[in-house]
């Protein structure tokens, strides 16, 4: 336990867009599964309020403190409990990082396949309660999809063990959804028993550049009518190039106005390559050659920089989905919004399963930014959900969201997941003021 | 609504064991969302019992019918009301039949992926209501991984709308996820937004014999090792092999006392099939050449007949999984529990997921043959979980297993499923004594 001022300040928030600052009154580090429970039953008898942190790299303040609460710290319980190749399951503690959870599993030829483009810092346990994406999610799912049986110790300090070892099971409701992207909220998780998948044999990485963000984004659309399932599919816009080219010296802006990174694996990567290329070539693209080095390393740079931008920048990042055959015309929409609030944008997407980050910013010595910020935002989530999308992605509600989720989810779900928090927790202490919206 | 003698006896029971007959007041066929919430907002103020039902091709007594209930069918809702290719979604009512939105899919080069080998009679309704498997989930998940909307009426006739429309989505608890496979005790499916997969440009199938059931189940684990994914890997034992001539006149038991039944997808089938045959002949199959049509026969007939086996036979059909380490011990088990207990054993398996059907039987004429069934089930079960496994892979708890139910989860996890029931449906009137165990 620490309750110095230094390290309860840099347990304060995580990095997402901060509301109202709150210290917590200690930051607590778990050793092990009767330590959870202990804090948790000195919590519910104290009232106190416990906020669950792993890497703290969570984007939408789902991590922050709260008043008076205690920041309960994961990330020190980070053994890799067992890796079975024959099973084909690994069991972690929370605090494993996936990056390490990957190298393990690469020694058998397997991979975790969730990556968040924060692998290399953010924990299992945080993935698993935010249920976060990644960029190979566009063919092998998200988090939920490669988590098989958890261990959460509930409110009062209750252990429970949910789902099953097995890569099938039906027995009972299935917790183990309810728990994963709870961000916090229902229990802490302190075991997670992930399905591995096998590396794959080979992977062919491709590249296109486009005039604009519109060609770009169909693109993704024509790789899909050649029914072509890749791996990764990102899309990039031209801010997002000059931020890259800004930070690594590279040229990539000048080349267009739009990126198009896929990834084909498997036995069949080199046949699907061929199939993408002369797809994206007919729209127009630049297209890389086959076993371009350049193509992999620009998928290197993507997973490996979000393109923080300036000091003096006033920023959110959104995280916004929209069925397919909407990306195209959301793109353009974008543009067309940042140029009426006349704020910065810039655009990555997961754009296989129409997930954007559009980024917005303003100077922050601009007068009135702040108000043409939150204009440009809650524009964009209301012409994504518009269109049949959603508010969040992967990142999760967490405190920033929390206003936008009623325009999303009508009042009857709104109360349900209220009854389902009090049933968990009915004192109201697990990570309060997050995910869904209180009474 | 039928309250006739004829009809009542159809919709009593499905194809699950039948512990006490019970026949339905009446039956009702709902004809649109509004009829279904009629129905239970009458059924909540008369504290009636209702049973949903889709095809009543259930085998644990999900749709049973209880003491006093009406069961409420859900065939007659059976339109796609929509097929957006582009998107990859489909939207149907949940008494669509599986291979009916398949072949819708298959116009646009799309499928549905999940397909349990009742895929021709089953309704997308029961399937998601058992978060059903199928054969090809080895690759492709299971129904859960497909359903991303669902349309709901909650036991006072509320309708709420669960997930997103998009790919990925975290918005708020996985209700989605909860209402999957919750056996109609939650709340009613009245639509479901499905994800569509491609249709794979190719398919190889294959055929391996092999002298015995643990050499073909060692086959699976090998074709792992590969890091081959299957698409279907299906096992088949002699005495399934055995019934399977007796019901199509074929001559397979003669070839040898196991089968195995690979098929790979995609662009890189042909490469991942010349791998299966490799490690399978390396094993001492009898491995099916390139191309072959035998083979692809051999997965139809798998595929279409369940062996329902002999009028005068008393069986019962498992639904196990074991982590796929423990396969080739667990069916080597299974003979020498079939061997103790005196009653016969047939096994097929969705090896790739450890996922098992054993059907033990015994001669109705046989005295004292109940008991010996029992007892080789109970011991099916025990062993099963004694590795790691589930009672249930893809079936349901319906009402047969809830015996077994304990066995494998913590009171404490029985106690919040409870929990969950009564939240959702305070009068217990939905499905009641039906997935998960009473109080
Ligand atoms: C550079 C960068 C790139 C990113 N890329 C992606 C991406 O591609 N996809 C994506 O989905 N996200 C991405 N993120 C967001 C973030 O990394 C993910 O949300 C990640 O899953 C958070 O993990 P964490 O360990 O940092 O969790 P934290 O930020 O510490 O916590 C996240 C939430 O989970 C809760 N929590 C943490 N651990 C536990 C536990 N053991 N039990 C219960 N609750 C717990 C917290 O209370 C909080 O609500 C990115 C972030 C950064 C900074
Ligand atoms: C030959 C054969 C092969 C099979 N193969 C497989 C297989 O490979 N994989 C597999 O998983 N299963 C298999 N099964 C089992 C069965 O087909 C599945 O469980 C299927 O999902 C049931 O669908 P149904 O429409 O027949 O549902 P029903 O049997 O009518 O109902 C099943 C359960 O769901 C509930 N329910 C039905 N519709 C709704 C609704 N709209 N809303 C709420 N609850 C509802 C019922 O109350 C019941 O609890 C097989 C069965 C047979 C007979």
């Amino acid at each position: 336990m620490d309750t110095s001022v230094p390290v309860r300040a840099a347990y304060a928030a995580d990095q997402g867009p901060v509301l109202d600052y709150a210290e917590p009154l200690a930051v607590v580090w778990a050793k092990g599964i009767e330590g959870v429970q202990a804090v948790l039953r000195w919590a519910s008898e104290t009232g106190t309020a416990v906020v669950a942190r792993g890497a703290g790299t969570g984007v939408s303040g789902g991590a922050h403190a709260t008043a008076g609460c205690i920041v309960l710290s994961l990330e020190r319980m980070n053994r890799i409990l067992e890796l079975n190749p024959l099973d084909e399951v690994a069991v972690v503690e929370p605090g494993v990082v996936n990056a390490d959870l990957n190298a393990a599993a690469a020694e058998h030829g397997l991979m975790y396949a969730p990556d968040p483009a924060s692998y290399r810092i953010s924990t299992i346990g945080g993935n698993v309660a935010t249920n976060a994406g990644g960029l190979r999610c566009a063919k092998y799912g998200v988090t939920r999809d490669s988590v098989l049986a958890l261990d959460v110790v509930l409110a009062d300090g209750t252990l429970i063990r949910t789902g099953q070892r097995t890569f099938k099971g039906v027995a009972g409701y299935d917790l183990t959804g309810l728990f994963t992207g709870s961000e916090g909220t229902l229990g802490i998780v302190v075991g997670i028993t992930v399905r591995l998948r096998y590396l794959p044999v080979r992977t062919c990485t491709i590249a296109a550049f486009f005039p604009d963000v519109p060609t770009a984004a169909s693109g993704v659309l024509a790789v899909g009518t050649a029914r072509v399932q890749p791996a990764i599919m990102e899309l990039l816009d031209g801010a997002t190039l000059a931020a890259l080219d800004a930070a690594h010296g590279s040229a990539l802006a000048a080349r267009g106005n739009a990126l198009l990174l896929i990834q084909t694996d498997g036995f069949g990567a080199a046949a699907e390559a061929d199939v993408v290329r002369e797809v994206l070539a007919g729209l127009g693209g630049t297209v890389s050659t086959e076993g371009s080095v350049e193509a992999e390393r620009l998928v290197d740079l993507r997973r490996h920089s979000r393109g923080s931008g300036l000091a003096e920048q006033l920023r959110v990042g959104e995280d916004v989905a929209v069925p397919r055959s909407a990306l195209v015309g959301y793109v353009a929409e974008l543009e067309r919004m940042a140029a009426a609030h006349r704020v910065g944008l810039r655009v990555v997407a997961h754009a296989g399963d129409g997930n954007l980050h559009p980024t917005f910013w303003v100077g922050t010595a601009e007068g009135g930014g702040q108000q043409r910020l939150d204009a440009a935002l809650d524009e964009s989530i209301a012409v994504a959900l518009s269109l049949g999308g959603t508010i969040t992605g992967e990142h999760g509600v967490g405190q920033y969201k929390l206003r936008w989720l009623p325009a999303e989810q009508q009042e009857e779900v709104l109360v349900l997941q209220r009854r389902l928090k009090s049933l968990f927790d009915p004192a109201g202490i697990l990570n309060p003021g997050k995910a869904i919206p209180g009474v």
